[in-house]
């Protein structure tokens, strides 16, 4: 078993060398004032700084990096209600692959703007798991190739490319966090985070969307629950592939409340100048919550994503 | 005069060299929303991002690393209400050089905080110039190595390695914009963009704090207005040193109002989830304010610092 971290690593890197043309090193930041206020030391790899505005652009570009000739002609497509179909879509257009993107009609207008400006082709779905899967069988009929939002090992070894980056950039942290949606952040952060010694490694997710901590407890992946948080990038269940390294890899998934996001949300805002996903402050919610868990320490949190409504929560 | 501009420009490699260690490579950030906004192509080199939030330190690493060992041990000073004081003094606690800073009474406080964290000794005095050279005579008096805010070549190339960052990062830019205070940023962005054969060099000012026109009008260094702009960077005069190099290597000096830098504060907050200082926004406010000059044409801006109460204006 622990062979295969060391392999999965290797792909990591070599994933990082594939795009590292693509990608933005994004800076890691470093705040006293965060510190004080969160009562450890805490070092945000900002992936709400990257093109199109999360980490989800390095899975994209891992993915397409490795299609056929044959694939590329054909075109992609993917379903999406936010990061990673806008990030699908400026990877394609950078690439001059087509990409096509059924997005559930309740999805963010902020992300499915981020979307239209890569000229992604957009096809409005029904929210929900049976419209999701009914379009993804109709789009491999038509000949297009799936590239999936993070089950998948391409998409895991290009996310396992920000923690990476991370630790090159400060190799010195006891602590990695990220937040747990699909699990293709957190698979990816906990093998970069195990091969290269890391303490501890955390998920963490909203209470209104545990299904993560539920499918560890039971140890099976457990559905996704009805879309009620506010963090509408952590709605989405588990994968087989994502569950499996989380299993082994991973201490334990957290869980916030959404208020305790929100609240950190702003608390980043005010020492940081940056606006970021509900979503993506729930690791710093955590960093607060499990004082047992963090106090003092020096932990990593890669900020997922920055695609959200300035003015809504301001 | 033109081979001097070569001169500097290799003054100012040297020192891109020598705090390359120490600096954070700010990433450059382009939005196609905001180039909508704005009318133009616009590459936001981040310096808002930048240890102690500003193109400060910079400037601050390249001259604190020039001192010679008995000067390090002696300690520095300087006199600033805010970005200057708050690099020099991280830049000497990174260092190991005392810091004392002259704090005018009415700086800001959120500035004032920023330099406190980095244990600089903060002496409060008087604000204006008259309290300003009493401060400087009383501190050469005791010993310690005068730092100047802008007007030193040390001062002037380091914070020219922004906009050579800028260009290595983005090289086909037509246009170079950056606020104009002081003029430490302008100087060393003219120097960089004149020899790397950028079309046009603007420096950026509030009209409430428009000594800088004037100054290019004049042909002589004009004093500093009263200080009632928001844009709380920019209120100083020029110093012989970026004067000489303004007036040879700029364009032309533009002005905004106050106004419209706070529209355009809230307009690249919206488009990038940044909130940057109103003295930040002001080449922005000018590319919307005067589109015979930027309409469509290909413009980095240096964002020159994300020090500014988040919560005040939001």
């Amino acid at each position: 078993m622990e062979s295969s971290i060391h392999q999965w690593f290797c792909q990591i890197r070599d994933a990082a060398a594939r795009i590292s043309d693509r990608v933005m090193r994004t800076p890691v930041r470093h705040q006293l004032a965060l510190d004080d206020a969160l009562g450890a030391q805490v070092w945000l790899k900002c992936e709400n700084l990257q093109h199109t505005g999360a980490f989800k652009f390095r899975g994209a570009c891992n993915a397409l990096l490795q299609l056929t000739p044959a694939q590329r002609e054909a075109g992609v497509f993917t379903v999406s209600s936010g990061n990673h179909g806008a990030a699908l879509a400026a990877a394609g257009q950078q690439l001059g692959i087509s990409v096509r993107v059924g997005v559930a009609s309740n999805a963010s207008p902020v992300k499915r703007a981020n979307m239209e400006q890569y000229d992604a082709e957009l096809i409005t779905i029904e929210p929900g798991m049976t419209a999701r899967e009914q379009f993804v069988e109709q789009q491999q009929a038509s000949g297009r190739h799936f590239v999936p939002p993070y089950n998948h090992p391409h998409i895991i070894c290009g996310q396992g490319t920000a923690a990476l980056e991370l630790l090159e950039q400060q190799p010195d942290l006891e602590i990695l966090l990220t937040p747990l949606g699909g699990g293709g952040l957190l698979s990816g952060t906990a093998i970069v985070g195990r091969e290269l010694g890391i303490s501890n490694i955390y998920g963490v997710e909203p209470e209104l969307a545990a299904d993560g901590r539920a499918s560890l407890e039971a140890g099976s992946i457990q559905p996704a629950m009805p879309p009620r948080s506010v963090c509408d990038g952590l709605l989405t269940s588990l994968g087989e592939e994502t569950f499996a390294i989380i299993r082994r890899a991973v201490d334990d998934v957290l869980v916030v409340t959404d208020e305790q996001a929100l609240a950190a949300q702003q608390l980043c805002f005010e020492h940081t100048g940056m606006w970021i996903e509900p979503s993506s402050a729930t690791p710093l919610a955590a960093i607060k919550a499990y004082p047992q868990l963090f106090a003092a320490k020096r932990i990593g949190v890669v900020i997922s994503g920055g695609n959200v409504n300035q003015l809504a929560n301001s």
